[in-house]
């Protein structure tokens, strides 16, 4: 009984007017395949004659620090396979298919490890500010546990998510994690960095500070000091309480919409200078090599980017056709997503997606469109805006301006092809 | 070296200005015991002649699913004392005075299960929607993945969270987590119930709807139809993961802003009917008693309440005196939070709060006010206001409306006692 009269479309391919659709509610029943109960007798849906043994017997008793259900292990982080079993740097993939909303577990938030992760004893643990400072400072945990703390949700992203879009001459057949799954979600609370820095007196000859952590290695990096002095945070706390040692226990650096290894782990060391150090993160892995041939040191800010995480590579749709929620994740590193458009016919035509909840300044910004697929073949694409005017590239506009063996800050609109059978693949169009 | 006469004070007891604290900058030091480091020679501050181990060896692996450092083992949910060994009745109280921002993590979620936790395989439970519809309904798993979802951050809280300041007569000497951790604050996704309830097609005298859980006892509620047809979510996910089991897995009721036990667990049956079903849950544990004998039932709103949790019971100021940041969390099942006052001098003067980072309708709202103790023993305590002007009550004028013994509801204004020694205690003013 499709009472599909009402529902206006809002592009061709499919794509619905949100609001019309959401209206039409008898007519999602027959197309969502929902059982009718026989309901002859008066009171057959109270009892339940086949009643499930959980329902019958009593349950247990719960633990002090809960995990997922059983029935989901499945969901978990992959190790990215470029990764040499021999070598101490590491790259883990949250499995943003499965997230919905715009917050991403601690058990599950992409970790990429430049020099393994240290097991650090927070009571050892110390934070140097020094360089062209009045006042070298040395805190411990104590000590910044009551300075002034602040909250915000923010997206983390590795300057590398979506390399093998950029680089691969063919789609590879690689679903949503393994293509997106070094960006994640989450709530940071720590202390303003510049209340720290005011404190040991910055000299009117500073410009840089190099920020160092204190794994293995000491991954460092060369931030301008007009960042730190804006919205950077020394983050204690993600999702409500202390970070995970994959996520730089007991301190990280976080700078709201840059490239994930700026936001130093292990936080122990902020040398104010006057010049870049040319660390080796920032002279070799996170430069970027132009089509002119020229190397394009210290482009910190991430991007606008967007994904359909729903349906998305190597996910088969239920039914042969029929009603479906496209749902996926928009960000940019320069403040807030203004809108994402949706194309269900390859980009002929476009829609405006729903951005549903929050639309926060560098968070995940989810993005949601009704769609009823006819069964054929098709391939849906999302394309961000953020509010300051900057749109997505195509793959092909994001390679003209790189080598073509150049793969951080990769951007491109993501298209995933709907085939005739409902499987979902990789596509470049 | 403390440059404290720019701070300007917002009350008296040594509640201060923020704005003038903020920009004080240098003043934090002293206060804030900070160890100078000697930088006589030049690069001093750069090379560390104490490396400790973690910075000189490679660190380990990242795992599939991540889990707290070792060193914050301590920080766990405790089971409420007065939960029979023998029941499967209980408790499970969130560590509220460890955490920032408004998130609390999955693992750390506070829960109450009235019959044990259900073990349920997603694959056979189903959620059925009966009564006085025009079409009953079945839903499984599959069918529902497919539906329109939307993502909220609201608080949970137990209509008994804070039941000993109701009924005891002395205030016991417990910390933040004893009394206030049953209150917890996620990310909720899910399908907006009116969407299941207009499919199934209300009929016009319907005016409730029986809600039941899988567990064993099958927890059910009666909940105004209304109510549905609003806000009411049937959650899947929480912070971004699908619920764990203590949280209802696989689907919960989620009524934003009602007390936690009409937010049915382990859903699985909508009756719509005509009156109440008057179950044992609202005829008995959570119908309130008032001084007048009259016993109230469907009090569902959870009210506007706060408490400081920083610092808070049983924990002990560092220093003898100086420098600290009040902060604690506020909410209201009404709506906002509009303001939340500080008082420094057991309520003689109040000071308004800074509201921190997102303030949202019937979530956990943040709110911090710098505080320089003189060292003194004195009383803390806060006071919320919801956008609807409702104000939280003393604890006299609470228990003055409920009887001796009732303890479900309160919401009264919390006061903490600062010792001379820094020890805090729970505390009747």
């Amino acid at each position: 009984m499709l009472k599909t009269k009402t529902i206006k479309p809002a592009a061709s391919g499919g794509l619905l007017d949100r609001r019309s659709f959401l209206l039409s509610g008898i007519a999602l029943s027959s197309a969502y395949s929902l059982k009718a109960l026989s309901a002859s007798k008066a009171g057959e849906g109270r009892i339940d004659t086949d009643m499930p043994v959980w329902a019958k017997t009593p349950g247990h008793n719960d633990v002090e620090y809960g995990l997922p259900s059983e029935h989901e292990k499945h969901i978990k982080r992959i190790q990215a396979k470029n990764t040499p079993e021999t070598s101490t740097f590491s790259m883990w993939h949250t499995p943003i298919e499965n997230q919905r909303g715009i917050i991403t577990p601690n058990g599950l938030h992409f970790s990429v490890n430049h020099n393994g992760i240290p097991e650090i004893d927070p009571q050892q643990h110390t934070l140097r500010i020094h360089g062209l400072v009045g006042r070298p400072l040395k805190f411990d945990m104590e000590s910044l546990l009551r300075y002034p703390m602040v909250s915000a949700i923010h997206f983390l992203e590795c300057a590398g998510n979506t390399a093998p879009n950029a680089v691969s001459l063919t789609a590879l057949d690689q679903d949503c994690q393994e293509l997106y799954g070094q960006i994640s979600g989450a709530e940071w609370s720590g202390i303003p960095l510049k209340y720290l820095l005011k404190e040991a007196g910055i000299k009117p000859e500073a410009k840089w500070v190099i920020v160092e952590g204190a794994d293995g290695g000491s991954h460092a990096r060369s931030i301008p000091l007009e960042k730190l002095m804006d919205d950077a945070i020394v983050a204690l706390y993600q999702n409500g309480e202390r970070l995970r040692p994959s996520q730089g226990y007991p301190m990280r650096l976080l700078l709201p919409g840059w490239e994930g290894n700026t936001n130093v782990k292990w936080l122990t060391r902020l040398e104010v200078t006057d010049t870049p150090a040319y660390t080796k993160d920032e002279s070799g892995l996170y430069s970027d090599i132009l089509d002119s041939g020229e190397i394009q040191r210290f482009s910190f800010t991430m991007d606008v980017k967007s994904v359909i995480t729903h349906p998305s590579g190597k996910q088969t749709l239920p039914d042969k056709k029929g009603f479906y929620e496209i749902s996926g994740l928009a960000w940019s590193g320069h403040g807030k997503i203004k809108h994402v458009e949706v194309s269900a016919d390859e980009g002929k035509t476009w829609a405006k997606a729903h951005l549903e909840g929050l639309v926060l300044s560098k968070s995940l910004t989810r993005f949601t469109i009704p769609w009823r697929w006819d069964g054929s073949a098709t391939t849906l694409l999302s394309r961000a805006t953020d509010e300051h005017g900057r749109v997505q590239p195509t793959r092909d506009q994001w390679r003209k301006k790189y080598a073509s063996y150049s793969f951080n800050h990769y951007n491109g609109i993501q298209a995933w092809h709907i085939n005739s059978d409902g499987r979902v693949e990789n596509r470049y169009v």
